[in-house]
């Protein structure tokens, strides 16, 4: 019964850290090396990179080493996969008031058809 | 330097477990009480109630009981606020892109002028 969707899990959990967050909110202004990345963040240079690990896990970065520095990326695919989840939610959500309206929309006519009788 | 809003950790939380998330898909489709919601899912009713305490500290879910029934509802404007945030994401990722297409159209433009010179 239940959809189990794996990456939505990572991805869910690697978002759910302000500093990943922060990360993510870095990348998707373009790439950066782990150094450029750690500059602003009030922790260890071995911090950010276990965050990082996190992050290249759920797929929503991922990183390349040319020589001695290594080059984070946003992986926007992954982003918007995780926006039609909402998307999809919304869209049910929506559906439902509609019903609603249209429930009440009924009702109200055949109220309105009893009383003319 | 970081922007923490707890509200966005505690629901990335709440969503990177797949019962909850199923709880969630199911609640946009209309309200249901613990035993509805617990009716599909592969474990005891306790555990649901775990996870429904999870997703009410989010904000996702509210829930209120009337007589010995408890109904939870879904929380779409906190839905949609977090939707919002990929669409953040989103418009960032878009802008530099855009300024990427420029940067390659002001250099043909160069290229195209120094020819024909």
């Amino acid at each position: 019964m239940l959809k189990h969707d794996p990456d939505l899990d990572r991805v869910f959990q690697a978002l759910a850290d302000p500093t990943r967050r922060a990360i993510v909110e870095r990348l998707v202004r373009g790439p950066a090396s782990v150094s450029q990345l750690a500059e602003p963040l009030p922790m260890s240079l071995a911090a950010v990179v276990q965050h990082l690990q996190v992050l290249e896990g759920s797929g929503l970065v991922r990183s390349e080493k040319v020589g001695r520095v290594r080059t984070c990326r946003v992986e926007p695919a992954v982003l918007r996969r995780t926006e039609e989840w909402f998307a999809g939610q919304r869209t049910l959500w929506e559906r439902r008031l509609e019903r609603l309206g249209e429930l009440l929309a009924d009702e109200t006519e055949e109220k309105e058809e009893k009383e003319e009788k």
